[in-house]
């Protein structure tokens, strides 16, 4: 099919024909009309187009972001580290970035972003490990089409992931406040629907062990990592210090550990001295609290860079399949800087 | 070009043409192979992908953004409020949101991004007032492509913007501290490359002249946006107030704010009670420096919203166009809330 036909049915000049499809220099509205028309009856694509699809190269690096009611999710930490990460990456290796929001309920049909040509490889962040989640990303690997996970693991599937160490990271916060004489170690963890919130759990649980002390069921409460769930917590929280029942608080992310701060210091109980407080994340946040929020730092940035560029080594060569994980490493400040009080 | 011929040339049948070119079922990486030559050989796209082609929809929403040198884009208040709005909004509107990052340096080709039908309107954020741009934002204008700006205006050109309107912002911050007693105002802004800085150096004069004080050119310092500048500029005030030149400052943005905030901290230079200081933007932060900081509340998440839905209309109907400016409001905490001390 060749533009000359479209110029010929579209009753105008080839130039013609170049300007409206390149969709330079002035055109009239008319004529643009006329010449699309053609074109689409005669499914006319130029060649450069036709390469582009032959090639199967859409130059977009894809990522799968979920819609959460309520949030807005580039001001969130973790995903906005993330997210310069996969960009600056995607950026130094010739690809833009199509972010694709997709809603709880929504279908999942991953594998039509392939075949539209949408993306070349796409990442997929904030994946739960629900029932049609699981099985549209069983497809996407069936078809091998090149994607990863980022901070989400799928027991049982061999999806290429890159995530942190949350296992350690909560390990090490308990072993720290356990050092320091703190004995009843409150855990503030996120939904069991993140693989990421199981691990730390799993860390915590084998902090309090190595520590010697007594893990214990009930000292585990769970939130949504909103700042709004650690807030909410601070009444059952308050009740526990004031009972003697816990004197040290382990939040699975900053966000959670400032709602808590917060609502704490509502009730008149300073954390720092009544409490010690650990979050995680080591976001801008835990910097600028009073007092200033002891963390464990992720590297979510890299773990954005780690997640794009191995993911784009895929393409050309699949057979470079991986499964990264990031160390993280806690960082103190005053909400965990006091020694624990000798028991009353 | 008909399926039928690429099947012949590759040798297969015509359903194998189709799982190739849907990316359905399984294919042998051999016969893949030479059904894509097949099809590129003949120019061959399927009618769906060239009806998208005809109907010049890509389905994305484009956003060009600056890539800051050691900056996480998505980490910056500003850019992920306005990233938040305008992804919710294409989402709502059934678009995906492809992210163009472009280094400074960079050629600004939007064009092509029409052209290459990449997106079907594209916003910029983060443009600067420099001749590249405006040539390359000039040529949107030309071909009639739907493009709009957020954040900057530039003079003499009649551009679909949105904007907030800072000019009001940092009047008001003048005025609130001239009613608390405070004489002596300095300002710290951003650079001039942004129209936004000049909307707020505007505003601060008028409020200055509005007040009854006098408008001093040496009180207007400059840094670049970012906490490292605003840190960088503690000495000097620190100077200025203990010689009594100045007793209030406002910052163009939080960050410079908090960064000066820290940097006057060390020095022993107390914000809140030796000195009024009020950011702008109203980010997160603001809420957790100690003491908490006054700041302008700018709807940068409305503005998110507003370029992406003002855009969109234009599409079905380019005159459609638009230049809108969101209110902003001053929210006033301890950082200004004192009363200026009598003079020395």
């Amino acid at each position: 099919m060749h533009r000359k036909e479209v110029a010929k049915l579209a009753g105008v000049s080839e130039a013609t024909v170049s300007r409206v499809l390149n969709g330079v220099g002035p055109v009239k509205e008319e004529t643009r009309k006329r010449v699309m028309e053609a074109a689409q009856q005669l499914n006319y694509v130029p060649s450069a187009l036709a390469q582009r699809f032959a090639l199967r190269r859409s130059g977009n690096l894809g990522v799968i972001l979920p819609m959460l009611p309520k949030v807005n999710l580039f001001s969130t930490f973790y995903f906005s580290e993330v997210l310069s990460g996969i960009g600056i990456t995607a950026k130094q290796r010739g690809y833009d970035l199509l972010m694709l929001f997709r809603e709880p309920d929504e279908p999942r049909d991953y594998v039509n972003l392939f075949r539209t040509q949408k993306v070349d490889a796409c990442i997929v962040l904030g994946a739960q490990d629900v029932p049609n989640e699981r099985a549209a990303l069983a497809e996407l690997q069936d078809g091998r089409h090149p994607f990863c996970l980022v901070n989400q693991r799928f027991d049982g599937e061999s999806f290429n992931t890159v995530d942190a160490d949350h296992q350690m990271g909560s390990c090490q916060a308990v072993k720290h406040l356990a050092e320091r004489g703190f004995k009843r170690i409150l855990f503030l963890n996120g939904p069991a629907v993140y693989s990421n919130s199981l691990d730390r759990l799993d860390g915590y649980r084998q902090g309090i062990e190595e520590a010697g002390l007594t893990y214990d069921r009930s000292m585990v409460l769970v939130g949504n990592y909103s700042r709004k769930s650690g807030y909410k917590q601070a009444e059952a929280v308050a009740w526990l210090i004031r009972e003697g029942r816990t004197d040290a608080v382990i939040a699975a992310n900053d966000r959670m550990a400032i709602g808590l701060l917060q609502g704490l210091k509502e009730l008149g109980i300073q954390v720092g001295k009544d409490v010690a407080l650990i979050g995680c994340d080591d976001s801008d946040g835990a910097r600028l609290t009073d007092p200033p929020l002891s963390s464990i730092q992720v590297p979510f940035y890299e773990v954005g860079c780690a997640a794009a560029s191995r993911l784009l080594d895929t393409i050309s060569d699949p057979r470079n399949s991986f499964a990264v994980k990031l160390p993280v490493k806690l960082i103190e400040r005053a909400s965990s800087a006091a020694v624990a009080f000798t028991e009353s």
